[in-house]
């Protein structure tokens, strides 16, 4: 290969960037694999040490010595909230109206009741059809109950695409009840303008229901000040809170009195511990709870948010970016020399995506393969997509200069081709 | 005191019964605080060795060094199923109809949702007025939610005493299509025919909905004999997997191919990874998943089921009902010599309970907080319940003669009474 030239300016150009990096010291707050580079945080963010430290505590000390009473000494009954509330600063959310608990689809299906009562006679369901698989299914679930148990088949679930969500708010106002979006798709990393399509559906008399999954802790987001009404995020991608972390729920406070959400398990009673007969629900956003939450994987995640201390989302993004733009001039250049180009699957500027690039090629999957056994760790999605993450806390441009000659490496020899790496894994 | 007699006799048959346990090699295989005695198994089991070094390798290597790779190399993909057969040995049923997620509320509003289906035309839900409050909740928040959408208020729910369940099924088969009972009262202990009323709701076109949070683990259980349709559970008692670990829900093979839960996240889907615009359930018992499933802390609770390992719950109830019967026996004689005597809310005899003993008494609440003072661990269940668990995988006879006398001497001395014993936690 003879692409010296350009290696060595964006060489130069990598150790320039992270030598001015405003964030470099929070690298030293993860557990990085020796060796991997990985650019899976979007998927499943790295250890932080402190949830390492927590986890040893919260299994061997507060479980393992202090028992049951740590509900009360290490204030496990409050975790819900406390964690909520740390979740609450990196989106922009008010004190109180964030609660962490289930999974992101447990959690939808309280709010879509919620907001489909809200809505009354307007009784359609309108998501984009490229939103993340859970999220639909989750809808045409709750649709099917609620029109079984009814003779008129009252409730729709209407799919558009993402380019078409704006013309379809304005010009079925009339029946849509509830908007369902994903704020950074989960294959292109394309971006919704929040702010816009939140007020357009207001003004037209729509619920919204934001998925922050691939949002939280690496975009900046004002819920409080976007007026949004509902949100529901994810905590083991960019928040790094650990395989299958609990999701968390944003309600506005100002829907908190009228809410009925369905899942009235007995901790989004108001008084759990009195074992009352009825259900009365909590009056704050611990009407969002239902069973028992799980405390260990809680515990390990209110450790891991403790990394965003002192860091201002906005300066995350700038790095998303950054990293993001670096990757894609650098490949685009190395790729150009030898005649070959990439093809995303996403905008082609950095700064109208979240953190990740998406590019599409026939060999995804084997290119995906081929780059594991590298040490780069990037992700697969059906059918023909390489999904590459940038988490700015932990990486740096070092990192993603050698990845995208890996990469570039791999694309040119197309050593994927091998048939070792065509060999179908059980999570792709 | 001068109940030397009675202490002595009661404390050489400890030290007797003690050296012929069949089940006393299992004690080591948990971390017991030193010098506690814990009655509170029956809330939050102790942690198992083999959970703690689980919990250090899912957290420091899975999730730390391998990342996303682990749901392929260490198969967390499949955990869900893994615990879930583990547990499906536990009680009686079939290999493959038991699956490990989410809460048990979670668990219940799918089955619950599903069994009203199945029923049909049968619009009623039948279950016990004292049964644990979140079954009752969830009942009340489905049939909410099912109602609103209807104009016909179709579904009800009739709440009976314990003692009128078998008459109301006869009475009332017409309209009642769901039985949903808890096979050990959490209060009282006492414990429901489970095969007979199974087959007296199915004479009468019942589908029966079975929660085994105070059974699993420690009554023997035959779910697939006994012809069971449905049935979920807790894990982090008597099954010891950490506090809030993912709870498990049984459906029988033969209602595997009609189901519809609503609840029907990714995971629940055929092909997970195909990422299908449209919902298309799994054949097997996956469908019963819905979110991520909480790996962390499903992984501990695999390696806590390794306890039971060459162990036959046979031999559990008896030590159980051993433990149980010993205590009430010593107790009642000690107290009897000083005239006291104790009020049960139980049933009288250890073999018609659980593995548990309900204490009557106003002063329940700092009793219960006495006894924690002096590192014997039982708990409070308002308003005037004092309740004590005898898990039998760890508690010896001693234990529990200790944990007898330091209670009568409690009792005897009303020390109970003192102000410091009178503050309430927020769990109590």
């Amino acid at each position: 290969m003879n692409n010296e030239g350009i290696s060595s300016r964006f060489y130069q150009q990598a150790l320039e960037l992270d030598a001015n990096d405003p964030l470099k010291h929070k690298q030293e707050l993860f557990q990085i694999p020796l060796g991997k580079i990985y650019l899976d945080g979007n998927s499943l963010g790295p250890l932080p040490f402190s949830a390492k430290i927590r986890a040893k505590q919260v299994v061997e000390e507060q479980w393992g010595e202090d028992l049951i009473e740590s509900w009360n000494t290490h204030d496990w009954i409050d975790l819900p909230i406390t964690v909520g509330n740390k979740v609450a600063r990196l989106i922009g959310a008010e004190e109180g109206s964030v609660i962490c608990c289930d999974s992101i689809s447990v959690n939808l299906f309280k709010v879509l009741a919620s907001a489909l009562k809200l809505a009354e006679h307007k009784t359609t369901v309108l998501s984009q059809s490229d939103n993340f698989p859970t999220d639909l299914y989750m809808v045409e679930g709750l649709i099917n109950l609620l029109n079984d148990s009814s003779a008129q088949q009252a409730y729709a679930f209407k799919r558009v695409s993402s380019a078409d969500i704006e013309r379809t708010i304005m010009e079925e106002a009339d029946n849509i009840g509830v908007l369902l979006l994903t704020h950074v798709n989960y294959k292109t990393g394309d971006v919704f303008d929040m702010q816009r399509i939140t007020k357009l559906a207001h003004a037209h008399d729509i619920i919204v229901i934001w998925d922050l999954a691939h949002s939280a802790g690496v975009l900046p987001l004002e819920l409080q000040n976007w007026d949004l009404d509902f949100a529901v995020g994810c905590t083991y991608k960019y928040l790094n809170g650990g395989p299958g972390a609990p999701a968390f729920v944003y309600v506005a406070p100002k829907h908190l009195a009228l809410l009925e959400q369905p899942l009235t398990g007995w901790m989004g009673h108001q008084q759990p511990f009195s074992f009352a007969p009825q259900y009365q629900k909590a009056q704050g956003i611990e009407q969002m709870l239902c069973g028992t939450p799980s405390i260990i994987s809680m515990s390990i995640l209110d450790a891991a948010l403790d990394v965003f201390d002192d860091v201002n989302i906005k300066d995350i993004r700038k790095k998303s970016i950054g990293l993001n733009a670096f990757f894609q001039s650098y490949i685009s250049e190395f790729l150009a020399h030898f005649g070959l180009n990439l093809t995303l699957g996403c905008n082609h500027s950095a700064t109208d995506r979240g953190s990740q690039i998406s590019i599409l090629h026939k060999d995804a999957y084997a290119i995906c393969q081929a780059l594991i056994s590298k040490k780069v760790i990037p992700d697969f999605r059906s059918p023909n997509v390489l999904r590459i993450g940038f988490s700015p806390l932990f990486l740096t441009y070092s990192d993603v200069y050698q990845a995208a000659t890996i990469l570039a490496e791999v694309l040119i020899s197309k050593e994927y081709l091998r048939h070792e790496f065509q060999i179908t894994n059980k999570v792709t």
